[in-house]
């Protein structure tokens, strides 16, 4: 990764090494064609064109990127949950992968400060930052394969976002059972935001929840609710033996 | 690959053997974990069971062997087809993964030999044959991983069936096309049937084509008419450039 970044270093402009630095953040590892993660944010009102007539834009990549998004996350739940039949593989893959959570997950990164458009930004709808996760996606697996996408999809999506236990409709929100336990067992909860700041155009909330002004877990999220959900579900992971009645 | 049959053969049984090998044949490599393959063929009315009373038959693997399939198409008409737009592509990965396709792929694999059931084999409609052509490729992505999807579906698939000009409704058939040329250019043609045997259990018709008495292309299929069609799409492209008006 170090040489890739050091010959690719050599030719590329001050604006290129933006880029490059930025989408790197986001991938967790080094993009080595730059040019195809140009095209999943280039969108058609763009007109572009390559020597052949064929249109440069982001929707070939986002065909693309749907089909290995589908796959990796068929091949994460075939092994998560191994007592889930088709059905319910096939119901969970859709939570997953639903329009609504795509579109969280592209505004999540910030996706949309990469757009080449000549529509401006804020006249598109919701939609426009799934289809560029998807694209995203779709570069990824061109750029550097199969496995790479796995590990974007794991650090992006799975990790931060998938919880079966919700999915499954077993848990609505991490907050309110913690809320139920100290409750019932008597304990003063308090959340309290620490942080909130701004780093590359996006805003991120530091929320602590204490118990018993002890402080148990921290989380960072794009919203005070979300942070609030994450310090939540950390807490209740740690001290699951107490609170899981089963 | 030698290794691994040579770790194999200690253990195996003479069925398992069998099994092996075939699957070797039909796979193009080894397989290294033969469990994941006998429960790519074994059906629901069997009411197999793991320790933990999960039931073990191809379903879920033929979830998982769609969605690999899904991929690796999109893979490779992304690369095909630089011209074609996202709706293109959507259309023509519907034709080649259609559930008929499917049931042809799979019963040209004679993949019913290996299934267990309960249930008589002739009680089964034709889409036994794609659900387990699709557990197969779901059985190959958990032993090998998805470059070995990719190798087994690029010669399985894509190799002897996917053929962008018909996929597009441009070319209906290719016997049609070199009987038509023929007539224009007044040339005698002959399909004969040099050879007609059972392989595996499974027929296979060796079809001929001549004109003007020579022979110009040969090819194997599990009917006459498929034979026939293949032959002529050899013959095609070899002469494509006195056939082709355009």
């Amino acid at each position: 990764m170090r040489l890739i970044r050091k010959i690719f270093t050599k030719s590329r402009s001050p604006e290129d090494g933006i880029f490059f630095d930025t989408i790197e953040k986001i991938l967790g590892f080094a993009p080595i064609t730059l040019d195809i993660y140009r095209k999943a944010f280039t969108h058609r009102s763009s007109n572009k064109t390559d020597e052949n007539g064929n249109s440069i834009n982001y929707e070939r990549l986002e065909f693309l990127g749907d089909a290995m998004l589908s796959a990796v996350i068929a091949g994460y739940l075939f092994g998560k949950a191994p007592y889930g039949d088709e059905g319910y593989l096939t119901k969970m893959r859709s939570k997953i992968v639903s329009r609504e959570h795509l579109n969280e997950l592209g505004k999540d990164l910030n996706l949309i400060q990469f757009i080449e458009s000549k529509v401006p930004v804020h006249h598109f709808g919701d939609n426009i930052h799934g289809n560029v996760f998807e694209s995203l996606v779709g570069a990824i697996y061109l750029d550097r394969g199969y496995v790479y996408c796995e590990k974007f999809i794991q650090k992006r999506v799975i990790v931060p976002y998938v919880d079966i236990a919700r999915l499954e409709g077993k848990v609505i929100s991490y907050k309110s059972l913690v809320i139920e336990w100290c409750q019932k067992e008597k304990r003063l909860f308090h959340y309290d935001i620490f942080d909130d700041n701004g780093i590359d155009g996006q805003r991120l909330f530091g929320v602590r929840l204490s118990i018993d002004d002890k402080v148990i877990a921290k989380a960072r999220a794009t919203s005070k609710k979300k942070a609030e959900e994450k310090a939540s579900q950390r807490a209740y992971f740690a001290f699951q033996e107490k609170m899981d009645k089963k």
